[in-house]
């Protein structure tokens, strides 16, 4: 095998994501978001856009990355002031981002049509970007909107705006596919012609959108072609029909021979495995179910229902199966107990501290219980406290701290006496400690907190190690169907310690469902006290 | 422009979409699509296996294909046994197919571990089936199981299973990507040696996969390459990642000049503008919501959010478009948010039939108004109905239907005589119609499902119009922290009409959130009668 050349992955989930209809990320959210992709692994994470809202502003106060580049986005400096009059420019040079990304008009139908000023403006303003950028210690890029439509319809302005970012000392020069329709010929055509034109492949990057179903398709054959940079997004989020995806994207580079006999990316064999937890943490996140039929990590990409497929499928999974799941941290789903998932979950077990031999038959007993949770709706990927509660409930022994006898929730809502409307939420729990029963009452802002409140509000004996414990957040997923249908919540919890913990509860009824996710997060947090202790 | 060739759509949603997990047609579904398809203009509907299960033995009972080739599928005759006393091929035969496809391993690893059988004798049983196939007067074509993974492997064995195919008769020998894995220039590679080989391009067939996202991509690179019929299903369904998608494909090969300069199919420009029709009603068949991003046909395919693309959509929509979304039934969208102006605004109130000059000091109300939702957590642009209820209320009239004086719910949740823990959720809703007042009360399976059914119990003179409203789908989001955080709840509401909206409500509670998005669709609903009517 020959030299392999480097793939820079480029992630712009956080801006170029942040265009997806229904999709909004908090300061808490980006961070969160950004910390995944900065331990996965990827080159570049492009963060927003400092200066043009708050959100942005904030997340850019801090540099957020371990070990990739934080990028900043913008404009290029408007025409008749310089960059340093800037405001925009000056907002991007001044966050804590390693690097900047500017947005440049490259199809000179645009730079008259949209920004109204002439061709050779909107080159100095290129020029004049990149130059300020790399004068403040920054690494430059520039992202040429429209540059494959603006190439069809004037060649020699587009490459014009190529080569004045490239000439000004821009790192990157990305070639954007920015309304998507784009054919993998037609891009693998055009960047031969840029890097024939003189722009350096290891300066060029691919921007593709998935509006005739191939983003992931088109940046193959541009890195075919040449470049060297891949931009996407987690999950292929993104406006109208999405980004590449960068979770399809990477695993191909990764492990086909067609791509991985030439090419390599930050990525390797064990960062990949953990691709389909990324995949699905990234959806968590947005509250939304994963694609099951997602390429590499849906729940169905490796699952099989034909018989002839299956029982060959036996015989040798390669038969069927053009990667190992593994190797991307998804499963093979086939009708049969299989050893590979036996040894994940004693693997799982082990991760927080469980010890447990392969032949404990408490353990098949273990993974029957999973499998049937998981299959009424039960998510534990996403609920590692309440995994580790039944685990050590099944294998062992968690004491029962208290004994809720029952609990009665009521929300009304009238008129008050001067004709407002008003609702209350008011809860009523009963609970029993070492044989003595305590009732607690409590309005809330709605029926889950006036329970939570309730149930936290006199727990005895414990009081005292619970009074740290915080929710600091609650997601509900609705599994199917309209307002009879079944309902997940996950909870997330805190403490002093700093340690953060989610528990899971299921049910027809959501109060029920809350409740469990309650009682497992404040188990939960007495069982820790015990062993912290 | 040089005469065009013609693409030949080959659908086998009955078929092999019939492999996706979660998916089972019944005699009646597989009518109703196949009638989809039909009237669309396919050339191929490949039904299923008749003589393997009773559902399909019934479907080939008849032909049901006024246009469209019917095609029947099932495997090539067994080793050691001729054609005629073979069952499944008699099956075949006899079904009221016009086609038959059969499925013939062309890897010779499987050959030997699936089946068992020597090289020859699969070949013997490829040429045997399709000249029994050809004598009894119908159309042959054979799908080659592998043939990418097989033509890698043993590419003499591959070519000998494509041309024992094409020598015995077969109109079209078909080379099937099985396991999904191959990619385009690879597929362009084996496509030119099989045609270089000696079996004509206008009797070769692509059958892609999107394992790794790529099956658009393999099956046009199949095409360039010179294969003249396109397999693939309705919104992608199939076995593991899903087939080629047609809705997306279909689309390409008919507006992009990159294809239409070259190719042409039945598809023509009015029958393309049901695209968006029939691939929302195959989901709806499914019972499942579109999928917002599907390029062409999602409700996200021609959404603009961004307040500069926006400004430049209006001043020309091909700026941002790829291509008109009136070419496939789709509509543009730009988004109501804070990020969009007054010209949006109106926009968007247009295409929702409300007129208003741009001058109207109540326009300016409702943007404020709007804004003011917008930040305190209400998603418009998720809820159409909702928007288009505020709208009418802030410009002119809504009637109030009825109006609801109080509600209350309870939950509870204790041991019953038997020791078993159950929980009861009742509401009780007290509403006002024409100065009467009703009061009524149930039972439900949650806080919420309880809440609906006993409002929409008795709406007094409306009850007749609420009947067919059915709540299809019900989205909880918690937009901050705790317990205490400001719930955000959507609901989607349809009739029999077909039509579905969505609603919204938001507060710290997430019972009075629920009831006003229930509320917003109740009143909607009845609203639409009346301008139905």
């Amino acid at each position: 095998m020959s030299q392999r050349e480097k793939i820079y992955l480029f992630d712009t989930t956080l801006r170029d994501g942040q265009q997806t209809p229904g999709i909004d990320f908090g300061v808490e959210d980006k961070i969160a978001i950004a910390k995944l992709l900065d331990e996965f692994g990827v080159d570049y994470v492009e963060g927003g856009y400092p200066g043009a809202n708050p959100t942005d502003t904030a997340f850019f106060e801090k540099n957020r990355m371990k070990s990739a580049s934080f990028v900043a986005f913008g404009m290029t400096k408007r025409a008749g002031v310089s960059a340093s009059n800037d405001p925009g420019v000056s907002a991007l040079l001044q966050s804590r981002s390693d690097a900047v990304c500017f947005v440049a008009k490259s199809w000179d139908y645009h730079v008259d049509v949209a920004l109204g000023i002439t061709n050779e403006e909107n080159l100095e303003g290129i020029t004049a970007s990149v130059e300020a950028t790399v004068a403040a210690g920054k690494e430059a890029m520039v992202d040429c909107e429209h540059f494959f439509d603006g190439y069809k319809a004037n060649a020699d302005y587009a490459l014009a705006c190529a080569r004045a970012a490239y000439d000004a000392g821009a790192r990157w020069v990305v070639l954007c596919d920015t309304n998507g329709g784009t054919q993998p010929a037609e891009v693998a055509k055009i960047v031969s012609a840029v890097i024939a034109a003189g722009i350096p492949g290891d300066h060029l990057g691919i921007h593709a959108h998935n509006d005739t179903g191939q983003a992931v398709a088109n940046s193959l054959a541009a890195v075919d072609a040449g470049v060297r940079q891949v931009q996407g997004t987690l999950n292929g989020i993104g406006e109208r029909c999405g980004n590449a995806n960068l979770v399809t994207l990477i695993p191909t580079l990764v492990l086909k021979p067609l791509w991985n006999s030439r090419f390599m990316t930050e990525i390797d064999a064990d960062k990949l495995k953990q691709l389909t937890r990324i995949s699905h943490a990234f959806d968590e996140l947005l509250n939304r179910s994963p694609e099951p039929q997602s390429p590499y990590v849906g729940a169905s990409s490796f699952a099989t229902k034909a018989g002839i497929h299956a029982s060959a499928l036996l015989k040798d999974p390669r038969t069927y199966e053009h990667v190992e799941p593994d190797a991307v941290g998804n499963q093979r789903k086939v009708m049969v107990s299989d050893q590979g998932g036996k040894s994940n979950f004693i693997n799982e077990l082990n991760r927080r501290g469980i010890e447990v031999s392969k032949d404990n038959p408490r353990l098949d007993r273990l993974i029957s219980i999973v499998k049937e949770h998981e299959a009424a709706g039960y998510a534990y990927e996403g609920a590692d406290a309440s995994f580790e509660l039944l685990a050590r409930r099944t294998l062992g022994r968690v004491p029962e701290f208290f004994k809720v006898d029952s609990f009665r929730v009521m929300v009304e809502r009238r008129f008050d006496a001067n004709g407002n409307l008003k609702t209350i939420s008011e809860a009523i729990v009963k609970v029993e400690i070492d044989g003595e029963t305590k009732m607690s009452v409590s309005e809330g802002h709605g029926p889950v907190n006036a329970l939570d409140i309730a149930l936290r509000k006199d727990l005895g004996k414990y009081q005292a190690e619970i009074e740290d414990l915080e929710l600091t957040d609650y997601k509900v997923r609705i599994l199917n169907g309209g307002t009879e249908a079944i309902t997940r919540v996950l909870i997330e919890s805190r403490d002093q310690s700093g340690e953060r913990w989610w528990t899971v509860g299921v049910s027809h009824n959501i109060i029920d469902a809350s409740f469990q996710a309650l009682m497992d997060s404040v188990t939960y947090k007495l069982l820790k006290m015990r062993k912290d202790g």
